[in-house]
């Protein structure tokens, strides 16, 4: 096992009817900014029973926050804080809310251009903002966590960056608030809480067994419960079920004292930037390709993946890889969720672009070997086509 | 799956050659007081690392602690706080010190008797002073939780609090720690953290399943390394896994949204008060037959448990129970913990005494049921003879 730190200070408020909790949760004389993105927390009742918990606050609203959130709208929420003197930010939503939330809460307390907290990956972020959380959309563990990602739209820059100053002080998961989603939404929350997973776990073994048990535990759960998610009415417990496996699958319980890959996010963040692929659809047309490609320096972990995740016991080791990553492949469609770029319209013509994007972005060592270099990363590409 | 509210804001700091890491983790002008228990801290080192890492901070000291620390023992240390004006605690120790250190902590800054800390269950606990924590004794889990176990020594009983305000601040888990640890204090260790997983998981089942594959990895962990921590020289990832896998087993992570039991805890407890059995053995003795006196309630996670701890698939129900009880019995006499009353020479003689003492302490309607009555605790110690 290697060495770790963690350290995961966030509250989690877990369960049917807890939005009422924020009314205890936010100080009692906070100013305070509720951030959304489109008309569904309005429709679906949540952003009035978030006006109702928090009373007689200060309360702002800044709606309008778009899936892979911008910078450019969020330096508007930003001038909004400081001229209303805003001292709680309350995310109401997913992860691309939650993550435009956090770098709200990081650019207004930034003394110099907030670009650069991305350009540093949150390394110059000395202070933000408090903020909690009401989480609608299962899939990024961005309630539980530290991170958050950020296009710039002038430039087509999917950055990133991460701060102990921003975890949530609270997240609130009521299951039911999923109930409204639509099945694309739901399959891509699945799809990224697997992939998150995976980028943690298949690696190389260092002996970790906990956290190899607990990875296996989630993909084991995501296995079962991701075509009920999406092709069945809504649930309980299968939506509680999925809400806290996505928040486990990334808050850094699962990543401690192992080594992690996240080039299948990483590469797959120019399709996003480029082409507007949602990011689920990303990591399904990405991830397969990359195991297969990369699977000698994968085969240990790849082995007990298929063996503990998939029951996969018989069969030449690549055989089992082979299958492995198949039923890795089928599950993903099954959901609905297309696993070719060729089914987006993407073809070989895009390849260059691309690979010349993740230069540009510096994107040329990836993964726990860093030996993803631009040529890997273009055979990945031309495999998923 | 039950609403839960999850937190857990301790920093674990993990690894080999992290006692140094205390010099960042105090405030640089604390007034310290480290507690600890018997000479072994002194002995192997970890002591002088300590004074040393923590540098020219004014530095007191409290050793002494004992296995299931007193009261009498503790309020000692509660005037040294006081007189010398001390302001952070430092636990350099196993569960006992760490408990201890917990109720120094809120002793410190308690107005009332202390005592009341205990009998109100840390209810009215509402400030503590900080405290930190050097482990060297992987089981109990004291090290990320907000529980804390004393013993009155004048009365024999066994008392516990639990308050947010008792989190250590940080917990330094350094695997070589624990190398120069009698394989008898191991073996313990590697009960406690079991049992602890039961305790959360053998219930009844509320579809809470990443809360039951964790607690189902954290079990196959321990099958698959007691032994060798038992019975092996020291190695570095068996040590590792062996301290992450106590300290998960009880930070309320496997316990957020399931039904709990503790009554193998609970009446464990009078053994040690009047017994003076170890807290290990007491949960070796009694754990197998609470299991079997409960399967008609405990049916459904029972045959969970024997098929995917145990992997046990054949048989009749009761067949499958009987043998996963039975391997969990030789699991324990395997590693060298006996697990019959009768083997530390106590007898019937002594049924009365014990049903007594739980009723005196108010444990009547223990279990995930409330339904382990004195009753059916009398079984529970007589087929335990």
């Amino acid at each position: 096992m290697l060495n770790f730190d963690f350290h995961n200070p966030t509250r989690i408020v877990f369960g049917q009817n807890t939005v009422a909790r924020i009314a205890t949760l936010v100080p009692a004389d906070a100013r305070i900014l509720i951030l959304y993105g489109g008309k569904s927390a309005e429709q679906n009742g949540t952003l009035q029973e978030v006006r109702a918990a928090l009373g007689t606050r200060r309360q702002f609203e800044f709606g309008g926050i778009e899936p892979n959130p911008t910078y450019e709208t969020l330096i508007k929420a930003v001038e909004l804080v400081r001229q209303e003197k805003v001292d709680f930010l309350l995310a109401v939503g997913g992860g691309s809310v939650i993550d435009g939330t956090k770098f709200v809460a990081a650019a207004a307390r930034f003394a110099d251009d907030p670009w650069q907290i991305l350009e540093t990956f949150g390394g110059k972020v000395s202070q933000a903002l408090p903020l909690g959380v009401v989480l609608t959309l299962p899939a990024t563990g961005s309630e539980m966590n530290s991170g958050s990602v950020v296009t710039r739209k002038s430039t087509k820059n999917k950055a990133f960056f991460n701060s102990p100053h921003v975890f949530p002080q609270f997240s609130i998961l009521d299951p039911t608030k999923t109930y409204s989603l639509p099945a694309r939404q739901l399959a891509n929350g699945v799809v990224d809480a697997f992939t998150h997973v995976v980028e943690q776990y298949l690696t190389y073994p260092v002996d970790a067994r906990v956290q190899d048990r607990f990875a296996e535990g989630l993909l084991q759960t995501l296995i079962e419960i991701g075509p009920k998610v999406v092709h069945e009415p809504a649930d309980y417990e299968t939506r509680a079920n999925l809400m806290w496996t996505a928040t486990m699958a990334l808050n850094g319980l699962i990543g401690a004292g192992v080594p992690q890959d996240w080039a299948t996010h990483l590469i797959g963040h120019e399709l996003t930037a480029q082409f507007g692929l949602d990011h689920g659809q990303t990591l399904a047309v990405l991830l397969p390709a990359m195991l297969d490609l990369r699977r000698n320096n994968k085969q240990a972990k790849l082995l007990q993946f298929a063996e503990r995740v998939w029951g996969i016991t018989t069969g030449s080791d690549d055989q089992r890889i082979d299958l492995a990553i198949e039923k890795t492949r089928s599950f993903f469609t099954d959901l609905g969720v297309k696993t070719r770029l060729s089914d987006y319209g993407i073809t070989a013509d895009a390849l260059d672009g691309l690979v010349g994007q993740l230069e540009a972005h510096g994107m040329t060592q990836l993964g726990e070997h860093h030996d993803v270099t631009p040529a890997l990363s273009r055979q990945v590409y031309a495999a998923s086509l």
